[in-house]
């Protein structure tokens, strides 16, 4: 089973955790893809810049001066630390972004409603590419900055990137996706680190919206995992960096 | 034949030289591998970022910041600038730094008799893997970025980055190497453009030395030439980043 395992700002911003993940990811037995994100730090250095950040609904507004900073950071300075840190950990990696190999070919989004700037949304992966890399024993890990084929790079959802990667080797082997981020799973009541809701089906997802239970940001992610899920991708996980070492996670299972 | 081709800051630095020198690329036929510098951007965005820099004898002093704006500048901003030009181009291209795959392994330089701080020197090449990329079809396009192997990045000549590189692969197949700089090659006379000297051989090289014909940066150019030669590369070419796509490059060639 392939694991393509994803990571956000929660993980990759904090030094301590991200050297308590990669220790723990790289004793995943067994085929594995990390994505991930970091935008706190590309925010952090396009204001050291005098760039300002500019977020609509949650989402960065990529300027020309935002994607070369958000390209420096991810595909650069956050993909090699993460990578020589593997490496140096015995798990064997290669870093990628969207743009090498054509990894991953993406449509700029349309400036109308908003303006995104460089944003794109994906619409083809080279797995054949992934699947060969990962034959000869590299776990391959892919920086959420993608191309749109003609020369011009864009910035793209991490947690999108993660689900059209996981969706794409479907088709080469079982994969699994995993969404990491900051809480124990999808919580029941906010408030309550436990309340973790151990397995949401569709028909599940449309009680808790219309409860009120998911919203936000999470509604998001887990419509991403439904896309994996309808797209082949045999189970998604939502859970803690923390527990990735552990069977099954201990998260919420997102099921058909 | 395979070609290891070098540019530097001279192309790197200027757009519309990039450009021209990709396409010139691109038209190149047979396996190829691309190393690039970018010195000059690393120092603008250094500078943008309030941090110093600082250089002993045409070498950047590299702390703890400055490795972190190179690794950026290099293996982040640069080589996926020149891989998505490259693609879109029609030169399918996977970029990496020497971190990637433990891609080239350095040993950290001694703080003896000058601190450089995370500058190294090439020790050992994983040169199965960039044999393998090329076999797929690709183009590896090589920042100059290495590692210890353990955790730690370093900051490396691009020029022995190129030697060792095509020194590496001259055991899997016949290889030249290529230096292009700002000039159409090495020059008889400095003041006068058109004075290139069309062969060096090593005898050649010792006289010239002695003339004064041969002095400061050229040195060590000419002297990673020999080295790469000594280790099996069959050619070596120092030309003009304009020559690349014309037989024979117009410029010096480096003879045992």
């Amino acid at each position: 089973m392939l694991k393509v395992i994803k990571i956000g700002g929660n993980v990759v911003d904090n030094p301590e955790k991200l050297v308590k993940f990669l220790h723990d990811f790289a004793t995943i037995d067994g085929p594995k893809i990390l994505v991930h994100g970091g935008g706190k730090i590309a925010t952090a250095i396009s204001k050291a810049l005098g760039i300002e950040t500019t977020m609509i609904n949650g989402r960065r507004v990529t300027d020309a001066e935002t994607i070369k900073v958000v390209t420096m950071v991810y595909a650069g300075l956050i993909n090699k630390d993460i990578v020589n840190k593997l490496n140096a950990g015995g798990c064997s990696s290669i870093g990628l972004s969207g743009a090498d190999g054509n990894l991953i070919l993406s449509k700029r989004r349309s400036p109308v409603p908003v303006d995104y700037g460089f944003v794109g949304d994906p619409e083809k992966v080279n797995s054949p590419l992934l699947a060969s890399l990962i034959e000869q024993g590299f776990t391959p890990v892919v920086a959420p900055i993608t191309t749109d084929g003609n020369g011009t790079l864009l910035n793209t959802n991490a947690d999108t990137v993660a689900q059209t990667v996981a969706t794409a080797m479907a088709s080469h082997m079982e994969t699994e996706l995993v969404f990491c981020f900051e809480k124990k799973g999808v919580l029941q009541n906010v408030e309550d680190e436990d309340s973790v809701i151990p397995t949401i089906t569709h028909s599940d997802f449309g009680r808790l919206k219309s409860e009120g239970v998911i919203s936000d940001g999470m509604l998001p992610k887990i419509e991403n995992a439904f896309n994996a899920i309808g797209g082949g991708v045999k189970k998604v996980v939502i859970c803690s960096s923390d527990c990735v070492a552990e069977p099954g996670y201990g998260g919420t299972t997102i099921k058909e």
